[in-house]
């Protein structure tokens, strides 16, 4: 029960609406139901996050009729993930969207100002994990975040990373994404002093098995304040640590 | 390379020391090794936490000597996670500790005052959960964080959890506990607007095989919001927790 | 063996026929054999269902030979499953059929009037579940049941759910349809009273490993009285949920 | 939300209980907070069912504890599934206890007269299935419900089978119990005209792999009409079984 | 070492060769190297069988020219397994060969006469495994053997495998071949008494896991007198039956 | 059906019985009930084998109670497998038994003289695969056959196995055991004219999985002429060897 | 810390350079940002070897990219992996290649003398495992080793390895390469006394699965002496072979 | 077929021994068989080593009898390897051992002179991997090697691992061992310009499971020159590092 019950509940005590009323505010308000989907709107308010919309199977239509819904209530940024090019086109002819083809990431409404408490740093392990790696960056750009990019500093040539040691001392969250082994976490993890997202990508062959390697790896993590995310959930990762970089702003509202 | 690199380069410009001396310094300060094992003795200034000895495989002897080692340097508070009844029994013989047989956790130093910026939530699935979440709660609590235990809360009886909810939206981070199907990180995910860490138990039986069916289902969480870490693993989460929960004050401290 | 046996030992002993032609009928009535499948002819008498053809590994010369037989023989209704657009035009070109492209299914005779003892209730987790729950609800319906399409309301937003709470228990069986972690079912079974068929999905990505995640979570609920099916397996929920929604007619009309 | 709480809001409207007094009832009712439980005490009105304690890894004090509070409330029957002797005999020392060693199952309360629609059929494939058989046969006699035993029918000796089929006929749910290759749920399902529910159990070596064999061949029955609980779980398919035979009681009773 | 070593050595002790000559002797004459290939041609000599292609991964050209090298020594049938129509043809312009398609075989010489001491039966659950029966039914008979077919005869009807029992009797030794839960073998396996090769096919979706989860039912199978071989490799099944059926041929020539 | 039917059918025809009295013949001839087992009294005439008991999860006096009913009704000899030295106590306290330690096997009754159409050989790769090929190599002697074994001689050796060759040429089966890689089959598989049956077994470590390692190499040999039985399934080798060698005998009888 | 390190670092004891430009040193000069990659620049003098691109998931135009860096600062040759033939023409459109289709291997700068300590034989199961031992081959050659192929010696057949012994004695490391259950590796394994390096193959159908019963067979091999790596592993085989080959020469060059 | 086959081919050609002789030693020398075990003699002379008994699955009798055969024959020194307290007891009773308890090896024969061409770096992640260390470096030790032990420098502190990178560069062959997520031979692999010989152990919890995480971290490694052997396989990592610092000693007494 979110803080709305309580709302309801007085104006029921004051008299202002009937029992009936009562059941159906606490029921109905928080989506719209458009037959496939029960669109979310307010889910802003309850998680202070934008909208998204998980693009891979769903149709272009439902894509549109489902930002059509949070447009028009205002609902804005929405992130629309794993969208191909042709159903970005179907949704760039109604709506104004910024699009990232490598990413396979759609954005409408404006990006904010980053307002957390310090840069999100991205590494990545090579050049293939860049795809998850953006949609990690836009996601947490959309969210109002600074995000610095690290990409190809994979542990094969440890100098590399060393090198950017600053800026992994400076972060206020790392997202460290890596294929084959998944090495990069743990190293990462060992020199940071803020909390680590690790990100398994599907990148490699044989007994990668389609990224069960890397994900093995990253929850094994022999280095502390390290977890994990889904393989290839580049939005997941910017998403969490988009939380964790503006938690003492939430608290800080709260009191 | 950490800070202490530019000291003893600035030292070596000066002329107060030669250039063996200064690669001497790189190289040796951080650690003693006492044979078995390369002691880290400057985790706590690179990382901010406290000294974790992981005590599964490694013998009475092996966890003494290593403690004897932290508690000279003044290295306090030391975690020692996995460590048996007689373990703890061998390590109290020497030192002053405080043992949770159900945790498996002992704890060398003294408790902190909780100085995050709120308050850690744990919940857990169900009864035999408890003792993973025990040590996720020593861990945090050991690392200067209020901790609210919310036990025996699981899906199957949402009611149980919801009545609980205010403990869900005051909370700086969660930490969910489950085994069997795991379905609680993702319904406390979508309840909350902090980040929330999943932890996967082995409790359960059959297809739960040790573990894996929690683990997949979090790591698949249909809520955005979740990050997770290995099986079992009450240690990693209170200890990324922590982290979070802290960040604020390190970035105050750093500017 | 079947009540047939009887009949046709007791045609035996009055003489009406010999032993070979005993042994004949009893080997031979219950189906035809048209070389590349034994068309099955008592089924509808044994099990009190349609006929069932699975689809995806035969061809449509093969899927409409089977169809002309039990057309011929007046086995009506027909469920073809996993049929793809193009086989289902094949069929259309020899029979009279309802085809439905989301759900890969055609239906060969007229829809019964529902006549189970109450709803049967389709929840899916969220909109990309929807084809599975399509097969399951017009298998339902085809089988003489009334259904009630619950669709996108996964746990991630669990006020979706509650609203709803009525379906929940006035259901006389419920299909919970979800892919990813698959935690629906485990919440739908803590809020029902009546049977729950488990559906996971293939839907989501990497560590869902093409449903493995939902199906383990499914077999682990930690609530009672969910029992499951195989993954994406629309129909097999569909035909259940119709037995027992129709047991107390089968008993009735036994006594 | 349950009945209770268009109670809770009538009394509130007229004003015989503050908000406060409305938000404590909604959340306090259902449950009592023992510490290391969240004993459940109106799952019974819910789910018409006996409360079941799962024992496996909980102490024999935090059993006791649970079902103090049960037994105090006229919480009857109460199930201990997965109870071993020594935990049993520290139930038997504060309660009246019917225990099985088989079964490790301990019922506290007397067993109901049946009241199903029909008998529940348990099927084994062989002696070594017994004890998760006399699990779900228990389960389902304490539930109201008469069972017919049928073990060692294993389909290697297919006559066995046949021989009684009239009990296949006859059941209102039949529950295919199975470890190996659990073919039998097959076999069953294609001769039963009622719900099989499939118990896959670990009996078996080598690539039985603890029951995965019987749990794959069961998800993926040819026959229609059988769906799976977890490996070795008796009780969860005496529980589904009990359900689906009550159905027209419970749907009698709510009209 | 074969036969021939004694024959060679003989001739060496009787000067008509070197040691030389000897050794090349030893090495050389069982295959002759044509770059890509080592074709061997005293296979049949040693296992009284025809030559076999794995055509799968070998392009035309490399099939062409290794049965260019067994044709010319006249080391026919030659049967071409897992060749595709476009490598079927490109082999048809050079040899005449029959070709099935649906088994994805092709045969390069006479079919003999059936010479083994009885029938081999070939046994599938369903219609979609027919392609794996033609590979093994071709297989056998190329090798000398009679074939019955008995398609479509899985356990969810056990009545139409009932109905042909005497096939099932009269066999010598019979080939069950299912997809999905992969109980046909267990059943023939009770019924028989013969040998019984299993072969699981990757007929089937969701948790059938591409064959695994009929293979591990029939290497389960709790029928005595049931070997297995690989998922749909019919090849396997058709080649080993042969040799069961003519070993007491094998054994009269010996002596 | 078997045989008896026919004769049944023919005693009704003369009207010698009644369809009642032929229904129960029909159904209860076959096997005892004895409550927990329903020992099956006919498969030696329709199988023409040894009854066969699984030992591993009976208790003692399930065991000594079947074989109680078998000697009563003289179905000799009986093998127990996978029977610990407990259990084997407890049996010979009432019956006479050869008891293998190593093979962990009971045999009751005699030996009888081989009379299949040639030598078993039974193959192992080291010293600690001989317990199971002990259980195959009594359980062959025990169904009449004659028995070579040939131990330690697995492929890292590969002179030790081609100075046997003898052995394998004139083997009418070949039982190959090796657990590790299981590379005997295929090295045996290709020297060999006969059937070879592979048996995978748990002997290695680490990623030897148990016997999933052999298990996969034996079911993918490129080798023809190779079908597998379980993992350490000496019995079931042993079963279908002694079937294949007894096949002409079977035959010769049968006309 | 590599040499170059000593080398700045008494450049700054000399006061040659300043501290920053010391630390620029050290971080800058080993590779060069060009945006999607680190282009390592001294790994050629860390480890003696070629570059090697890894041209899998990298577009034409960052593969082109990343060898420009390469050719203009004199690293050759260039090795590029697993690049396709329309990745490869957008190459050979700037850069002189040669490339190898079979292989999917493009090479740029002149091929070595061989200097090696012997040659490197490359054994493979069968035809189809060719182009993973190309790509090993053309690896080695590329990095300075002479190559000796022996395709299509798998085990089936053994004496057509036997046949080659000489080269299995006479060479400095073996490359084992071998799909279904890679028994090659073994085999090899106990006829060498030099190193080999197995590569399992995705070369096969069913429970070969995509390479792993390959991959388990040569990690449990029982012969002494084997390593091994990934599936379809050619370059890494070729590459870890070379410098097992190099060593006594990189050891000379060190005193 | 080995170079004795030649010398037995010319004393044939020379009249000195029949063709029966000839036979007779071809298949006869190598090893003598001891009913249990074929102890192989020559193997030393063929592959230049230490015999190695592995003791897991042999009783004491079996190994003390193998080495009986061994040190009768003079083939020493002899390692066995896996062997527990009580074993080596018993072995200790007969023969002059040395005994590592951690490491569960004995060696009988003296430690010969280190001659390989320098040091083997044997490294370890954590203090839990020490045994296996030993296992590989009493091996390589017992081998004939030089053996440098840093034990405990996992990456979760690469400072660590930094310190000591003299060691890594002087190295002829390094053995890097590590459980959890195995990320130590990717790190050491990049650093290196030997071939490094990665050992994963079962350390670990949780999705380690048992060593698989550690397993596909190394076969997927991002560095080249590395590969892999079994999990926890100490001695195979020994064995193979001796033969790769070995070779030049080989190859210079060839010539």
């Amino acid at each position: 029960m979110n803080n709305d019950t309580r709302k309801t509940l007085e104006a029921l005590e004051r008299g202002e609406i009937s029992v009936d009323e009562a059941l159906t505010r606490i029921k109905t308000e928080p989506f719209e139901d458009i037959g496939y989907a029960m669109v979310d709107l307010h889910r802003k308010v309850m998680q202070g996050a934008a909208e998204v919309i998980y693009g891979e199977s769903k149709t272009a239509e439902q894509i549109t009729g489902i930002v059509d819904v949070l447009v028009e209530k205002g609902q804005l940024p929405v992130l629309v993930t794993r969208i191909n090019e042709a159903k970005a086109e179907a949704l760039a002819a109604r709506h104004d969207i910024r699009y990232s083809k490598e990413a396979r990431i759609a954005v409408i409404g404006d990006q904010p100002e980053p307002d957390g408490i310090g840069p999100i740093v991205i590494a990545t392990g090579g050049t293939s994990d860049i795809p998850v790696a953006e949609e990690a960056a836009i996601t947490a750009e959309t969210l109002g975040n600074e995000v610095v990019r690290l990409y190809d500093v994979g542990v094969a040539g440890i100098h590399r990373l060393l090198a950017h040691k600053e800026y992994i001392t400076q972060a206020s969250v790392i997202i460290a994404i890596a294929g084959m082994e998944g090495a990069l976490a743990s190293v990462v993890g060992g020199l940071a002093d803020c909390p680590v997202i690790a990100v398994p990508t599907s990148v490699g062959y044989g007994a990668a098995f389609e990224g069960l390697s890397a994900l093995l790896s990253m929850l094994n993590s022999c280095a502390s304040g390290v977890a994990c995310v889904n393989i290839d959930n580049g939005f997941g990762a910017g998403f969490i640590a988009s939380r964790i970089n503006h938690m003492q702003i939430k608290k800080g509202t709260e009191k």
